[in-house]
């Protein structure tokens, strides 16, 4: 089973990070992942964005062609990038910043989530915002596991900003969860069938029920 | 025209930093790349492996399927991906530690270069092959110029560090001039004919010769 993840804000967000360290938790999970940042035109002119693919099978084509999931902080990447959801025929996932008017042009299902809110009022610094979003993707997508994303998230954050990142990250897990909670407001599946099915393969794999979130 | 490189080590060498920064200097002159992390049964055991394309064209595929560069800088990475070398009937480049024995049985076009021995006793940090290794990947493909190059390991590495990275890639460059000027030995091509046509184009397109690299 194959997740693909598109990470889009504005160039300063730091998503590139975001999405190496998701695929580097995916590792740990014993997954396989390709992380990709594309630049050129599409990225110029302020929307950037970093892309993740997370399977239990080889990975042949490591670029989302329909994401299951688009993380949008920015108007214009949600315009941008939100247009193009569902068009290959996926039930993708929209998570967007809670900053960002939403348009009815835009016909995905969509969850408006306070990604820079928190990171700027309750972590305390704006620029984790990405380690938040972060906790926020592992959280509803759990295509990595909450110990993984941590392991993954100390391993790639500047020393001295540990304790930092991971406060962010917690406070996406919980975002995340506040976000499957509403699911009647906004339609989010709680239970990936995707994810649900790849878990359950892992685990066969493993033999184990590792019950590593809940 | 499309140059792909392939950066190859062991998981703590930062090849996928170096890989993030050749992509962005390309973009800083103008060109289209793609950076890609790619994890998984390959990439476990040891070899590391990070991929870049750069073009002046929209980049379909986004692998390195028959690299025009590899970056090998560890024994293993060297017998498994040097093995791959020339497979697709490119001409590829092998570009490898000094530190590692050749192999007869690699036979695509290889120059040894002290990339680590660079980084450990002259820039004085093991840490920085990775930017040693970046310096000598620009200056022998030219696929990126030197300022951006510059301009972009500013952007990327941490605060504090800045003046021994930039050290570090201009040691590379050194090393590169160096391996240019030897190509009897091993024949490397000086004027690579895919980098100058494309240098050709991006200046017919600019109208100007910035004479950015000697």
């Amino acid at each position: 089973m194959r997740v693909e993840f598109r990470l889009s804000g504005s160039g300063g967000q730091g998503l590139l990070l975001a999405g190496i360290v998701l695929a580097e938790a995916a590792i740990l999970d014993d997954r396989n992942a390709v992380q990709t940042q594309s630049y050129g035109p599409e990225a110029r002119g302020g929307a950037s964005k970093a892309e993740v693919v997370i399977s239990d099978e080889d990975i042949d084509y490591p670029k989302a062609t329909d994401p299951d999931y688009l993380l949008a902080l920015t108007a214009e990447s949600y315009r941008t990038y939100g247009a193009l959801m569902g068009a290959g025929g996926g039930r993708g996932l929209i998570i967007v910043d809670a900053s960002v008017p939403l348009s009815s042009d835009i016909k995905a299902r969509t969850v408006s989530v306070p990604i820079l809110a928190t990171a700027a009022d309750k972590v305390g610094k704006k620029v984790v915002a990405n380690i938040v979003a972060l906790g926020v993707l592992g959280g509803i997508s759990k295509a990595a596991s909450r110990e993984s994303l941590e392991a993954a998230v100390l391993k790639r954050v500047p020393k001295g900003t540990e304790e930092l990142n991971l406060s962010a990250l917690r406070a996406g897990f919980e975002l995340a969860e506040a976000a499957l909670a509403m699911r009647d407001a906004r339609r989010v599946d709680a239970a990936d069938p995707r994810i649900a099915a790849m878990d359950d393969a892992r685990k066969a794999r493993k033999g184990v029920d590792d019950g590593r979130y809940r």
